[in-house]
């Protein structure tokens, strides 16, 4: 037999599989099982008649260069129309410096394979979204968390972490922050802080990289659009590359994400895309110019707010219901994600077990902890069931807990 | 001003522009220039009505699933479908060593990640797809030639390259060949050759990378189905890993391939893609599978096969008529490329400084050689221009020589 671990690179070697993606498994093998799981977007909420028309006009064949091979940066209309998305969010962009991926995942990949050697340290926040995780270590990056508080990573710790890794000798490259209803937390960065890490990476000499998928999705009752504005919009300096994604305000089965970064930055990660996928998908690129450029995507933009707003309501109801005492979290001000911890000496590794028992699951806090922490939280996805289904799995996840505890209370007698 | 270059890794640093896209810019900047550059299908062959049709069922919004994120690995029903795809070329393929991949180029992407640390070795066709070099040069692996005769890969050198290697003390991991109508030189490898490629990777412990894109694209006056039987066919020790594409069969601009691997491999390299993009478009997957499952690839090929081939046919017979004594080729018996060789002392770097100001580009041969080579060589590739572009084309690189000749004659005085 071909040994096959000894052809692996050491890269190779240290793949694991993504918490999440393995959760998504379990619930497409599940019958009745309810998925707090995945960040999954709500379908019924996809504009499918505009793209439906769209795609009958797009494949009449009048134009051939909708299924050809196109430049790597992206289809230039769809570039033109992100630089006018850029500046609705306050950002001085550059043509040179937009590029487009096939979703913020290759843009995390494409980051990770520019900037970062083997042993170069990438900063993020604990918690950080596992997608990040896997495409920084998937180089040999070493990630170094950096607390965050109620309003966001503070800001002592983060120069404290500095200043002792480069004590120590490493190289630090950047630090990745996800500002907007952050995953897995939900929290917004304070405001205030934003041009605060601007400074500090600009003293330390670091980049940022912002990543921006949520920004668009805050909840009108207890947010307000100027909550959001990127860190790259007071970037004076040329500190930070931008990421942003069309999957969460269109639709994520199109593959079409953004990134806006200093031009001599963009023009290598566009290199790295080429070697990566050549190009990302035609038709799918000019869906999503054609929406845009029709106003498919913001009309879709206030109906999507409501959408998860009420969503998270039903969630957040459920929860003072049956959870009230065994879990506390900072109610969501937008995006995706409630953000729980358990109170008790339940983990939540152990948690999960029971939950799947009863059908419902979540993906446990260790996930998204780089230093091994989270062990009492979990991240609720409320986004894609039904409310009435975010209360029944609230139901589940409660007697979960119960029956977690009663074998727990058993164990101790 | 931030010093980006301190900033990008090893990687990055080396990252250069890929020749073949630099031509493409070329072209979609210029008036009137015909293009025998990239690699392009013909947009007239793509199945547009087909597409259509199917794009309207699959957007009526009945299945919510079709514009979500899906499984990494590949939307099952697709990953069935070429399973059977697979035992139409002779190859005994099993369901988990299939990976749906975002386009073959992320494939070669994977393949690079998974299996080449810096200083391994891959051993090349001389020449060969410069896709496949840049991905596996963006990891840091040593590229090694190995020279090709008529009838494909000479297996002599390559037992003496891999032996000498050794000798050196370097790992070779494996060979990456494209056996059928090679990328750049059309050539197919011969199929007495393709077993013992496989008795050798076995005897000498080395992987087989395939890449077959154009298998599907012979040419019925010279060449006929037998002639492509993929090396995977006869690989009973789990040597190979196969990557094949819907790219020249379909369309490009629904950026979807595949490749199969010994299901350890195949872990890994979805593992990978996780880390890449999550999961390839959901929507493109779902026309490829339909368009498969309705019949709409079966019924296409055959109208391909004589597309492709008229083209061949005004292409040689536009070379016998303007430039028979200045340029030698093989007749491309399938595929997009013919391969030409200068006969006199003139190089195709040269001449493309004079085909540009004709209205012509093709690709010059060092693109396609590890070694340093290819100065005689230039890829004409025949598949994108309608015929009378294609005899006008080579009307103007008989131009381009003439005036290239002149300069030389006039140097030479």
């Amino acid at each position: 037999m071909t040994q096959y671990e000894t052809f692996f690179s050491t890269a190779g070697q240290s793949m694991r599989e993504s918490m999440i993606r393995k959760m998504g498994a379990v619930v497409a093998q599940a019958r009745d099982m309810i998925s707090f799981a995945p960040g999954y977007p709500a379908e019924d909420a996809f504009p499918w008649e505009p793209f439906a028309e769209i795609a009958r006009e797009l494949l009449s064949g009048d134009d051939g260069s909708v299924l050809q091979y196109g430049p790597t940066r992206g289809y230039k209309p769809l570039r033109d129309v992100i630089l006018g998305l850029m500046g609705e969010r306050h950002v001085t962009a550059s043509g040179a410096g937009v590029v487009v991926t096939t979703g913020s995942q290759q843009g995390l990949g494409l980051v990770a394979r520019v900037l970062l050697d083997p042993g170069d340290v990438a900063l993020l926040e604990l918690p950080s979204y596992t997608g990040a995780i896997t495409a920084f270590r998937s180089v040999g990056a070493s990630l170094v968390g950096v607390r965050q508080d109620a309003d966001g990573i503070n800001l002592d710790e983060l120069d404290r972490t500095v200043m002792t890794l480069r004590a120590e000798g490493r190289r630090v490259k950047f630090l990745y922050v996800v500002p907007n209803f952050q995953n897995p937390t939900g929290l917004l960065l304070a405001l205030a802080k934003r041009p605060r890490l601007l400074e500090w990476a600009e003293r330390r000499d670091v980049l940022i990289v912002e990543d921006d998928p949520y920004r668009d999705l805050w909840f009108p009752d207890i947010a307000h659009e100027s909550d959001t504005r990127p860190i790259a919009a007071d970037d004076s300096r040329g500190r930070v590359i931008y990421l942003s994604s069309f999957s969460k305000t269109l639709a994520p089965g199109l593959r079409v994400a953004w990134l806006h970064a200093p031009e001599p930055v963009a023009a290598k990660l566009e290199l790295a895309k080429q070697a990566d996928d050549l190009c990302t998908g035609g038709l799918d690129q000019r869906i999503v110019y054609e929406a845009c450029k029709r106003g498919v995507l913001a009309a879709n933009l206030p109906k999507l707010r409501s959408h998860y707003q009420h969503k998270r309501d039903a969630m957040v109801k459920a929860l003072h219901h049956h959870l009230a005492g065994a879990l506390t979290w900072p109610d969501p001000r937008g995006g995706f994600f409630l953000w729980g911890k358990l109170t008790g000496a339940l983990q939540s590794d152990a948690l999960l077990e029971h939950a799947q028992k009863r059908g419902v699951v979540f993906v446990t806090g260790s996930a998204f902890f780089v230093d091994g922490g989270g062990q009492q939280h979990l991240r609720l996805c409320f986004s894609a069931p039904a409310p009435d289904r975010i209360a029944e799995g609230v139901a589940r996840l409660a007697a979960a807990v119960a029956d977690a505890s009663a074998i727990s209370a058993a164990t101790a007698r």
